[in-house]
């Protein structure tokens, strides 16, 4: 039977008489390499029978190209995604091993292909402007050409011209037509999506020899640079590498954003399309990795899935390019090996040499403090992650001042999420999604993404009378962003740093401090936040903090709503919410403690006379069970010219029901104070039940970082230069 | 400094003029195998470098014994927990090292006790009937002696006969006599607090060559047998091993249990301990590692933290003492390297050899499907778990018809349970209590552990008229049980089992019958479950089932309460769940969908017109939050003359967020259906969407297996003997 395979591959080898042409997307030299390497690294071997068990078990079932029906997660949409991952699969398998088994299974799978797409019109499940042809959205079309137009180029050379021919001109050509005619403005774009459309159409155009088109994906379709790649990679980034919809979309951006710059990089290789921008792509690779949690999820800012992490595939493809590209960091083999595999070219192939050579000696990824700009010029605020610790100990204060990040962007200026030992201990929400879950809202975004999920209220930041920031309005959003006001990472163990949002509502602005620190005295590191807020007029704030855990105690009673449940509010989010309790602390700083797994954690918050707390639960207003019961802490004033909110986020103790012991399950927070409170600076205290005292001033205009300050305070004058001045007494 | 150490202790050695005598608790000739051994076995030495850590740190810290003052987690409890850790395994360490350090540790430290005990009252913090004097209960004060002796024991040769009277008088002396005089009654208990009570005191006789004490401890203080460790072997377990109080309870009492039969062992080789009850102590360790999930959890009916698992220490030295005493079972290494430690003895030694021996190759540990009954004869009805497929794949359905299960029971009579790939899927919700938790009501069971988690509705089973079973009343309860009716479990892929419960309430008989189903044409087997009440009365019948995971759908409409959320009910558990949804399905059956990490799971439920289903969550009436907000599903009847829930749970599909892919969102259950239903049988059909038809009919009377059964139904007559005919279409 083999030896029969092998002398009918022959022949029809013979008979094709065909021009020879390498593949344009993948260097032959490649292939050759990873052939000789096969048997001698793990990884390697891994990623090569993986790809070999996706080909060969999509070669043993009956062929199916069935005419496009179902919306995500249905069966036509998900085969349509298994035939694409698939024929690239199969395309490298060719590459690499030359058996014509997978030639022909790429050829009949595109010849079929080449029949039903000339006769598609619009998908029947398609909403919204962007329609796609074999699926509901043409992103996911996008991802069909970006990963086909592989496996057809790496079998191209085995085709006949008459197939060629048909497969071109039935399939790619077709489709290159309608992303870039029937979808023009949105194929010019500058969004996730786009970056898609843009490489699926640039391969193409490279596999197809279509000049045009390549220009059309590199500079848009009007080649004026202002849609295209070029476009994509100058705006969509800061020059830090910060990407404008924030983390879990430049995950999946990534892949395309690599593929289609090595597919660059080959062809037209004068672009020096790596340096381009000052290695952009380097830049946003590893920005991407610092904006991880110490498990490898990413953070789950503007919409976003929290179950993605660092070992998704996009990844994998992004981290061998880097390897090859900008050379080998032994630091990437933490989440390389999370990931399981690599991508079968240079990159990948030196991956695997330093996997086996370092073994368990490879030196830990390391994540760091870091502040990135947003906006493509930098001035659009940024994104502050403040960690102290190391590995999974680590502890981490997000921070976002960013711009609004595009449609998926949410109405979050200045809000905080907190993680340590590896857990979500103050939460951002992410999306409410269930992706490609069909009964849930056909796997896209759900309504309470909108309605909840997007709103102020729904995160850790302060909310003006019940409204989200900027009316919750995204185009008006855009324009604006909150902006640094400043930041010192210098010391681990005395971070801070300050954002304002002056314009996030009309007549109020919101500054936010926050100091994390550590020292001897301290298990794990604490933070001050500081949340001010300015205005002429009397509104209400509320500033809610979601914890994640359960609630142990507070230091203070409340009224529980125990018998009858009722909404916080009626729009905004706030519908959303059920209200559990509240309390009037009446003055005295209010204290509540949870429990996350083997840690207690407090969110201790000065109060004065008139501070109302409430305790709430998000599910209120849902009747098709979209969101999580997830619990808040919201803390609400009344003030005729603005305040400070306070709050002291602590973790402490340890919980560990094997060994049943528990410690340290009261909060290590005496008291916190504000003592001075202007438009000028604010000053508060905190004292520990260590007999420590932590005072921190803060110049609230201040115009530069030499400015001299003096405050009379009770306790004699405080004077200091700069921003602001700790004592730790 | 280590000179003139050495020179001192000889010195002391030289003056005492000691009695030489071995340690009566452990086996000379184990510490010294140990000895020989160490360098040798990676199990071995992390285990001894474990303890060596323990007692080192321990002397390491300035010394202190404080009056006792807190609950459990405060200060003075912990440190009383941590210098009775330290005793022990300082007294081990010595054995194996000779080192002198360690004898000076134990010395000192019981010199101190020896001061403090005497001056002891009953803690200040002890409430209820059996008050500690070291701790606020005298299980902790156990706990201290059972785990001090053994150091004291270990080093007993090298004290002076001064010092040896001292902590005899002052320490072991006054706290048996505490426990045996003045908590008589409560040491005579059978439970797992005499356990602990007996095994305390019966290690210390043996220590203190005092025969009276290990009578008392062995036959109970009247030594009748009535109390004692001969009692607790006899009637806390049934013939098969199970422990009437559940499996989180077993494993807290395998420690004491196995330490004293160890020491009877070597003090009194000819009682055979260890042969007693034909090997009870065998089955009662097997058949706890069966009461386990594939993750090594503890299934948590009863009182029960569902953190608790076979990784527990309390199991680290039953598992060595197993090995010792009834030979080697490689099975057990795949949870004693969870436990990542032995003992220090042959047996743990043993272990160490094997795992080194075997490495990778050692077998798994199998979980297999097992009725255990209940009661010290047997007869007090039992439990079931059905399982089917392999390791981390299993899918376990636990089925418990128990008797009470003395203070910790739960009044859950037929309630069921599910897992599936290591998750729950169907939950009990164990205990309401945060085990040392210091502000969570001193650590101790929470209020809401008596009007929620213990009462019927927090359970998988029947609850008629809002009422718990047995009046939610202990001294009824404990008179009554469940009985097994049949069970086929010979085919792991026709499981089938039923039981009654005659008595739970004064004119309703529950019946529940489960079949585990599995073929070709299903991914994972699904769940028939026929819960039929008998009664000539009219009643009112709720069928909770508590899911866990994300409501993804449901097949019918329902009113949401989406804006005011009121209690269930008024009591009797039912005041801590909030009603959140109701539907009215109109005799079309109902299904709910959820997604439970990489899996959908339905519960399909039959229904009449007059059927109501509820949506409901855990929380209500809970002012300090100690309920965690679990969902769940109600399905309420009124029957005038009972009749029969029937529901299909079914395991299907596919999530994976990291891929991006979903399959199989929806239930494979077309219809399900009860078309007979009297006092003498229930037939069911249940159809799938494959076409495949199952018919279940079930005998409802039958004197034995042989009887004959004919039913007309609408489509022709069905003809079986005995319990029950399984018809697949």
């Amino acid at each position: 039977m083999r030896l029969f395979y092998l002398g009918f591959c022959m022949l029809l080898g013979l008979s094709g008489a065909v021009a020879q042409r390498g593949s344009v997307l993948m260097d032959p030299s490649d292939a050759s390499q990873i052939q000789q390497s096969l048997g001698q690294f793990a990884l390697l071997d891994k990623s090569y029978e993986d790809l070999k068990q996706l080909a060969d078990g999509a070669i043993a079932q009956p062929m199916d190209v069935p005419v496009p029906k179902d919306p995500a997660g249905g069966y036509s949409h998900e085969q349509h995604k298994r035939n694409y991952q698939a024929i690239q699969a199969a395309g490298i398998c060719y590459s690499v091993s030359k058996d014509q088994r997978y030639v022909k299974f790429v050829k009949d799978i595109l010849l079929q292909y080449s029949r039903l797409i000339p006769t598609l019109k619009n998908h029947p499940q398609a909403k919204g402007s962007s329609p796609g042809r074999l699926f509901h959205q043409a992103l996911n079309d996008c991802n069909w050409v970006a990963y086909s137009v592989q496996g057809y180029d790496a079998v191209y050379s085995e085709l006949t011209p008459a197939e060629r021919s048909q497969i071109e001109s039935s399939v790619f050509r077709p489709l290159a037509t309608f992303l870039t005619r029937d979808l023009e403005s949105w194929f010019n774009l500058v969004h996730n999506h786009g970056v898609w459309a843009v490489s699926a159409v640039g391969m193409t155009g490279f596999v197809l020899k279509d000049k045009e088109l390549v220009e059309k994906a590199i500079l848009g379709t009007k080649k004026d640079g202002k849609g295209g790649f070029l476009a994509q990679l100058n705006t969509l980034f800061s020059p830090d590498g910060y990407y404008t919809e924030g983390p879990y979309y430049v995950r999946y951006a990534l892949l395309p954003f690599f593929l289609f710059a090595q597919a660059i990089e080959m062809n037209q290789p004068e672009r020096k399309i790596f340096d381009y921008r000052n290695q952009i792509l380097k830049k946003a690779f590893y920005a991407a990795l610092q904006q991880t949690n110490s498990d490898g999820k990413f953070i789950p800012i503007n919409d976003a899935l929290k179950e993605k992490g660092w070992d998704t595939r996009e990844l994998v493809t992004a981290a061998s390019i880097v390897f090859q590209r900008y050379g080998a960091d032994a630091t990437l083999l933490d989440m390389i090996r999370q990931q399981g595999r690599v991508l079968l070219n240079k990159g990948g192939l030196a991956i695997a040499k330093l996997d086996k050579q370092l073994g368990s000696e490879s030196p830990h990824f390391e994540r760091k403090s870091v502040i990135f700009s947003d906006g493509p010029m930098g001035r659009d605020g940024g994104i502050a992650i403040l960690r102290n610790g190391v590995q999974q100990q680590q502890t981490s204060l997000v921070f976002k001042f960013t711009g609004h990040g595009l449609s998926h962007g949410h109405y979050d200026k200045l809000m905080l999420a907190l993680y340590d030992d590896g857990n979500e201990i103050l939460t951002d929400y992410g999306a409410a999604r269930f992706l490609n879950v069909e009964p849930k809202f056909g796997g896209r975004y759900l309504p309470e993404n909108h309605s909840f999920a997007m709103q102020t209220i729904a995160h850790n930041t302060v909310v003006v009378d019940e409204a989200s920031h900027f009316g919750g309005k995204e185009a008006v959003a855009e324009k604006e962003s909150g902006q640094l006001y400043f930041a010192d990472l210098s010391d681990a163990n005395q971070q801070i740093i300050s954002a304002k949002a002056a314009t996030a509502y009309k007549d109020v602005t919101l500054q936010r401090t926050l100091l994390m620190l550590n020292d001897s005295t301290l298990d794990k590191p604490i933070v001050l936040d500081l949340f001010r807020v300015l205005s002429a007029q009397k509104h209400q704030y509320d500033l809610p903090f979601y914890y994640k855990g359960q609630l142990i105690k507070t230091n203070l009673p409340y009224q529980a709503a125990t018998k009858v449940q009722t909404t916080l509010g009626e729009s905004n989010g706030y519908q959303h919410l059920w209200k559990q309790a509240e309390a009037k602390p009446n003055a005295s700083a209010f204290t509540l403690t949870w429990l996350n797994d083997s840690r207690f954690y407090s969110v201790t918050t000065a109060t004065d006379t008139a501070t109302q707390v409430i305790l709430a639960r998000v599910g209120a207003n849902d009747p098709d069970f979209n969101l999580r019961p997830e619990p808040a802490l919201i803390v609400r004033q009344q003030w005729a010219k603005g305040g400070t909110f306070l709050s002291v986020i602590e973790p402490h103790g340890h919980f560990d029901p094997t060994a049943e012991t528990a410690s340290g399950a009261e909060s290590n927070v005496k008291e916190a104070k504000i003592i001075y409170d202007t438009a000028v600076a604010t000053v508060v205290d905190v004292w520990l039940n260590s007999g420590h005292k932590i005072r921190l001033a803060v110049a609230n205009n201040d115009a530069a970082s030499g400015q001299s300050h003096s405050l009379s305070l009770p306790d004699g004058t405080l004077s200091w230069k700069g921003y602001y001045q700790l004592n730790l007494l």
